[in-house]
């Protein structure tokens, strides 16, 4: 079926679609109107609702599911709908909130079904069921927040879809490379972003909470090690360099962690963390681009553009 | 009774003694000697012991007080001692190595009390509570430990010499500066470098441990204030602004600090770290210079030399 | 009185006002339209006056009293004001300029007093004499300037208000730190900032002028100094130390200083001069914002948000 | 057999060793030395040889295999050995260079079979004849060369290792991620360093060239694919995105890329360089680091010690 | 005749006009409109034309010359055109594009000219003809080409007026300091940005090609150095000095240049490159600004304004 | 006749010397003994006095003249001498310090004649008369000074030749860039490193004097150009632009300009200044360099080697 992003400039469509985000401005004019930001599975556009009223943005509030029926049209070189017609979903039309939003190709159960494999790999007792013990606590969380609130893993279920991949590449670093320690590693990758879910307010409509901007998901989590640790009584060099893994995973002082790498596993931890999330945001910025043309820019790629070949 | 630091080049000595390194070499025709630090409580000088056997390596490890006679030369533009007789201290000397190393001008129980004044000045029972807490548990530490392992306060009890001057400078700022929460100040001033406990090996030839350089004093701290909130069922905002003052105390990320300050008082902690440690720099390395004349350069100063008015 | 900034949106008001600025435009459809910022003493918005002809423009220059009915509106996340009446004050209604414009809490001449204050604790006569004499030449415009054009003490005798908020930091540390000398200290402080009374164009709607973009008010003040001390007659280290604390406060070459500060008191009056701004924009920034809320992000700190915590 | 490297400071040793520098000095006192820097495969210490006349430096220039009796010492912190025997080797000992310095753990005849392997993966026609003419030209100098004249894979073959090795990680890499493009990928890694065979001297001694300062190997690399292009007549899009592969792999102008990466294959090229490279360094420092204890420095890894965990 | 960039605010014109520039929008009521930007040998100007339908789309794409009435009008601060009538030009009205687009105070020929009079003062017969060999190569493009799609000598020519002042300050350097080998460094002053040809798509309009993009006009260039040597079958150290050159020629790393420049004139090449563009872009900026007022921000000079003295 | 630097490893010498330089040391061993820079035009060499008594500290201070026979040897790359006799010059042998310190190649009348013709084309008698009025009062200063104390010009006359050169490239760039300002460019070259007779000790063992490093030679000359126009009452426009040109002439903030250059000949002041002090370090450190070799590193040329080419 044709989603959001499927439609042409011009092309007319009658789509479920949610409320990302609702504002309501005045015209300088003095009638107001609404700004929506609405979604599907595909994307989400601008469309504004011009001459509103109280009704209006009570019947409209963020995370309402409305059927719409507009077009497209462009302007200042991005795509915008204009609404022709707009209400809200009626329950029998049996339209959820997970049928609008983008999530991980795979469902989080057979991804976690993947990470668990990968503790068969694992034989530092300690390692293991501290990492265990920390992925019980949170696992309804894991299974379902985003990696980040944009740039790549940032649909629901993104952070697991996240750690899988690295997971692999991990283990195939570490065929490669048989002096790396497979248990600190695939711990590492397992425990680096576990923060998140705490630093970030949910799968949907995803913010920094306060203790996220505050203390942020790298601190968060050596936090929850020492409390595994301790609720385990596991002490002792493993639960130190569990921590320093974590603390170190943004490989630089100023990209936020208090300690560079200082193990030979947390210095490939932050380079399979990079590769991953890049590969995720190359592969999307390029699925929207025509060969032999270049990209939009990439911000955390140094803003760059990136060129698809015009041969297969 | 004129110490170490006081003797000039050409003049010659007898004195008692700790070796703060030893350290052997061989000369390149073949003969063994030992390099010695020596030190008391005014400073410390390199001295070379020739023509060394296995008997004199037994007997002057690093930690021995000794009897030294012997004078003083220069060698590249800084003095040394020439050591013309040595020997161990006898016990009946009656020498500690208290007597031998600098410390704080008062003693660490002056300190500590003028310390737990500012806990009066202090409302909230959850930050006042944790931060005794803390306090406590690490207290014998906390009065000796140095602040750092060189450049600052880094003598027998200069960590709470810094931190009870901190205190004193948050109070005139504070008075100033009134919309300034002093709970969340003098918390974090006290709290701010406990972790050094941790991080550093002792109050004697401190040196950084294998915990401090993999994880370092801010997070160690950030994780105790979590098991001190667990232990006391403290929770709430307030152990997340203590731990954010803690974390954010270094003032960027290139710094050490994985989030740069989000509160008026972390902004404010940062400064008075820095003017009480920078005034401690300065203060010593002018102490050393002759009126009209530069001093040395401060390598944590952006290696300036500072300028000694020659007026009063 | 309620002033602009009390008015939430929707309110309608009624209020004098002062045309801090004025521009006109064309719309796209061919009408002529001004853009007014008018401000009192609260604060200033944004408003249009729409279809207007030459009449209005002479009308309503920057600078004129003006009182303005209307209302208040959101527009892409900031306020601005509706205009549905405007008219020149009359003169009977005896409103002033100083009415309408922010300013210290204190008066000019309270300031003034309490600076001199500082003048009793000074010894050195040749500092005392040329700080005086500096301060006798520029004193109308010393007590009137705004410290800067934004960010801190940007208001009608905010440069003194800012100087003597330093004296009383510095007399703070000063008293903490005995080593300091305090002539140094206070006349650093009096004058570092002295030369803005050339570098900016007046207490209200201050801007550079092109002497204060060529040459800088450190320069500016260099070389009052050295007039000063010609004038007087003095020469010897004081003159040359006075120039360096105005020539290196503001720390760092990047920062607009040609030399790093190479005394003591140097060093210290780029802490004090750092902390009386930093607490002034912080005040002001969390002055508008909510408990439990971060603020607005603060350019000058770089461009970081506070958060006010939820407990006073 | 024990090598040079397995000898402890005391033990006696008598070795053939390659003479890989040597310098000649006068002590302060007037007579001649030569300093000679001694290596095996194992690795390499320095030594002096006292009093010599000009028969020693006619005797002993670099590249002389010897065979030297001796013990070894500590000076200032590193191993130096003391020369008691010393004389040229004889051609009976039947000992060859090849046998002194070090090389990859496969011989290069291995690597190249390994090498070529790749090849058939590749379906590109223009891209494969390209790299197959270039590396055709360049063999016998790509099969011997190291990668790099120190830090990592700085031996004998050591180019050719590296280059396989990174063959096989992007050949994970790219089954992990099937949007690679193959072709791309091999080929960039087979090219990115085979101008090093005209920018470095040689396999033994290796030096930088004039040409490799003034225009480096990227640059050498990219007119050599433009050679290979006209000399093959194959022209378009495969030819720039080839040198597009070589020039960016350094990955920032700062790094010497003139081009930052605008492919995702050269983004990747980037990445598979960075961790085959560290991977060298890590395992070669913690080959010579005890468990529990902190490596050496590395430089090119920003100057970081790593850590050896005490558990397995 | 008065040319578009002499029209004030307010005045009227009618004028043949080149569309630079032609994209087409919505407005959010729904109807169509183009975004024009006009241009003739004195600058350019935005205009919009309202309501238009496919036909005004076909009649006045990008290129167009057109004959246009309107007015001038300030929007946001930038002079717009409104315009009143547009239409295509007729043949025998014989405008031409040339008409329209900015160019070179001289002729490419007397310029072309001037240039080649260098080639006499250049005495090694290799650096010559390979310079020379080049040139004629890309005769014709060299000539017509700007030197930067904007900024600097962004004209019709730009590129060979950019060199041919280049020389002359070349060789006024050369004379007064006479250890500068002028054969090396007027070839490096021709050579080094004839790469451009290939890096811009042409001289009106101009656009970075792919092959810009992805190598640039440094490594075309050093490419089309080998292809010149090759073909002259000349090879030596000039080949690899005149690379050095152009590889060199932006200075450092992070500005594009793979190698800092390692000769003496290719350090001078990059300081006169410097000083040509600069002059040009302040004379350029300067020509618009009124004496005692400072010009807009220059962009690549740091984004400085820049003052007019008052006096001549 | 064979002057100091002339003599290679290996060679005798009898030659008048200046002691640059004297230092006193003892060895490990205990003995006395000095270290002596000794020069004449041609350059320095390091040397050691043995066994050195307090006579020969008295005989042989910085600044005698010496008659010294030895040899040259080579110790650590680097070329010392080693002394076998020296005796204090006697005055009958007619040898002046003078002839043994390097210096500009024209006489100083000669250079100062050169400069004064520059004042003839220029025209604004307000800038002529400030920059002759402060020429006059420093002239003979002006015309012994060095420019530095190493790196460039850093010889008796050394800043006269220095500004000589510089307004004949200034002179070469305003006739190929008319829109430059004679009088603000010659008076900016002219004034620019005045204060460097402040900054600097003097023509011969050159060192920063208190004021030099406190307030630094650009603000010392801004304060000369106040005091210049108060005593010739001259004020306006003119003062405040020379002012800039001196203050702006490092070119950024964090090389010590406390503005940057916002003139256009403070622009070209800026890059004038640089090209003439590197091609006097090129030229100086290439002629220490054989043909076809890399010349030493230059550290304020980035620390970079420069080739000499192998042809002429």
């Amino acid at each position: 079926m044709k989603k959001l992003m499927d439609y042409k400039v011009g092309e007319t469509f009658e789509l479920y679609l949610l409320i990302k985000q609702a504002t309501t401005g005045v015209t300088t004019q003095g009638s107001s109107f609404m700004t929506l930001i609405l979604q599907d599975k595909s994307g989400d556009l601008d469309a504004k609702l011009w001459d509103t009223t109280e009704k209006h943005v009570k019947l409209y509030p963020s995370g309402t599911i409305v059927k719409v029926g507009g077009d497209i049209h462009e302007y200042r070189g991005k795509n915008q709908m204009r609404i022709k017609s707009i209400r809200p979903v009626k329950e029998e039309e049996g339209i959820s909130i997970s049928d609008l939003v983008p999530s991980a190709l795979k469902s989080k159960e057979v991804l976690f079904e993947e990470l668990m494999q990968f503790f068969f790999e694992m034989e530092n007792p300690n390692i293991q069921r501290i990492t265990r013990h920390v992925l019980k606590k949170h696992e309804a969380e894991f299974k379902t927040y985003p990696a980040a609130t944009r740039n790549h893993h940032d649909y629901v279920s993104g952070l697991i879809d996240h750690v899988v991949s690295m997971l692999k590449l991990g283990k195939s670093i570490a065929d490669l490379y048989p002096s790396l320690n497979k248990d600190l590693l695939y711990a590492g990758i397992i425990l680096h972003d576990v923060g998140k879910v705490i630093e970030l307010s949910g799968p949907i409509g995803t913010q920094y909470t306060v203790e996220g901007n505050l203390i942020g998901h790298i601190s968060i989590m050596v936090n929850e090690i020492t409390r595994a640790a301790d609720e385990l009584e596991i002490s002792g060099e493993e639960v130190m360099l569990l921590q320093h893994m974590v603390l170190s995973h943004h490989g630089k002082e100023e990209w936020g962690s208090p300690k560079r790498p200082m193990l030979k596993e947390a210095e490939m931890l932050h380079y399979i963390d990079n590769i991953d999330a890049k590969m995720n945001m190359l592969d999307r910025a390029l699925g929207k681009t025509n060969p032999g043309e270049f990209s939009e820019r990439i911000f955390p790629l140094d803003n760059r553009s990136f060129y698809k070949p015009s041969f297969e």
